[in-house]
């Protein structure tokens, strides 16, 4: 099992105070919430067990008090295959549900992949389901924040917004330390001739990786040996068949996704070029793929679940009334065999 | 993209609510949810557009008028990792996207792997934030089934549950007629030393899949050809190695789930035995497994969709205070290589 309990002494549950009152926890449930259909006999057992237990201290109390959902929304406004395909969701999933958790919060994924989900789960947003949102994907984001910006719904992103909202908490990697510490490990293995596969411009992950790359290469830069693509192990293989086609040597390739480093090597392998005898390829993730890769791919580690931990705790600073703050995280590099 | 938009003339949305008023769309959805923040000059903007629209036709009135969230939830009981790991979640969450999409609903998407996330999820539904629950997976369903009755919160169930609660809709397939085809598709294939791969007792699959193989054999039944397992991968594979250990003969398996073939052939491989020419396989789901598979996998390919959708149906049925409606779905069998 993936999720742990956290180690802390539990919080007192509906539980404990059903079992202090002697009734059932669905009429503690319903004394909580607005005590409908309770009657005045178990209704007074049950608030007794509440003081007793210091079930007042929690959250339903807190959330009885500020009219909060007790709740924060993981928004992924990608098409809904992309959330199973990509295994980075599953990841950030597992940190904001670990984080929530802890604090006896309940999170809430929706989807949002057609322009009709998109309208529906506004609504459901500006309705107060939840107290905050955290906007999963920074591609689309920049709309998104607009309008829960505009419907004064909290919101928390990840990477650094294209169009980086005023305000608005973010959580982002170190994307320059990164990049440059991945060209002078390709340069320690001896290359000099190394191309990038870039992502796409309106990321942070192809702009500043793209960014960095150029300027840690300096003299050496040559823009014949940049080729972009969208993240996805098509483009990369497509990429490195268009550098091929290019004719202009390279002995080492640093891709902005292990998957697009993953369809470069499958082109390499097709065109009998030798991983990393011929061509050192390098990726940027390391959310499963990477290791799984023959041969197994050196990269560049993103530390999933505390970007989604950061999330959630920059989100609920932003709930409380904070001003939104932007968190940079570091990653690690992986050596493996491909470099 | 997975998700397609259905083909019907749409909805006015905010946006024609919006653009008929003058107005920001946040404006709209102030004024739709309960008027706060908003100017009386920009409210009777808002109210006569809507009114030209049609606007007030549509979910936002029945909304207000039935204090409904408007939104379903898509209840996942089992740890996270297998939402991830096991494909019928993608597409069971595909069809009941697609089903609440065209009603203009949000999908709510919760988790309860954990006993924590169990409390913290049952007091958000609880507080009303969805109409309905879509419980899926049917083992641990019934203690849930139980909270929900109790909360008064509408539930439709995957699968016929372990102890059926009166009244809760379901959808399953018929296992019944499912498994008596594949048994007679492997007698049509010249076998009759037919052994099989039971799921667990408390589970539909588990259950009625062994009860139907044992009936339909009839005088060919011979428990000793019989091993339970999971559902998983790697119980198929103990589960068979504890068959061939057991030396009795037989010339074919069918097993609960592709999951459990998949580690059938996986062993009966190392034991030097072919599939199907010593040992023909076959499955049961047809989630994208069976497919990828060496050979091919024979199965019993269960609609997927098709029951997500139908449980939406019943669950907006229930929603509306009808009585609950059990319904079952055919199945198909598709042949491959493996039989």
């Amino acid at each position: 099992m993936l999720m742990e309990q956290d180690s802390r002494a539990p919080r007192p549950t509906i539980r404990d105070v059903a079992a202090a009152a002697g009734v059932s926890r669905g009429t503690v449930s319903r004394v909580i919430n607005g005590g409908h259909w309770v009657s005045p006999g178990a209704r007074g057992l049950v608030e007794a067990a509440i003081e007793r237990t210091g079930y007042t201290a929690n959250h339903h109390a807190r959330s009885l008090a500020t009219g909060r959902a007790n709740s924060l929304a993981f928004l992924v406004t990608e098409p809904q295959h992309l959330l199973f395909d990509d295994p980075t969701y599953a990841l950030l999933l597992r940190g904001a549900a670990e984080a929530l958790a802890e604090r006896n919060m309940t999170l809430v994924l929706l989807m949002a992949g057609t322009d009709r989900e998109k309208e529906t789960t506004l609504e459901y947003l500006r309705a107060g389901h939840v107290d905050g949102v955290l906007l999963i994907s920074s591609r689309a984001s920049d709309v998104y924040i607009g309008e829960l910006s505009a419907a004064g719904i909290p919101a928390a992103c990840s990477g650094l917004p294209a169009a980086p909202a005023a305000g608005v908490p973010s959580v982002s990697i170190d994307e320059d330390a990164s990049t440059r510490r991945m060209i002078r490990h390709l340069r320690a293995r001896g290359r000099h001739r190394i191309a990038h596969l870039s992502g796409p411009e309106d990321t942070p992950g192809g702009r500043l990786r793209l960014a960095a790359y150029r300027d840690e290469m300096g003299a050496e830069f040559d823009g014949r040996l940049v080729e972009s693509g969208d993240f996805g192990r098509a483009s990369g293989a497509a990429a490195m068949e268009r550098l091929l086609a290019g004719g202009v040597r390279f002995d080492a390739v640093f891709a902005a996704s292990d998957a697009m480093a993953a369809g470069a090597i499958a082109t390499l392998r097709r065109a009998g070029l030798g991983v990393p005898d011929d061509v050192a390829v390098a990726g940027f993730d390391d959310s499963g793929l990477a290791e799984s890769l023959d041969p197994p791919l050196t990269t560049i580690r993103q530390p999933w679940e505390a970007i989604s931990r950061a999330m959630v705790g920059l989100l609920l600073e932003a709930v409380d009334g904070a001003e939104g703050r932007s968190v940079t995280l570091p990653t690690t590099l992986v050596q493996r065999s491909s470099t």
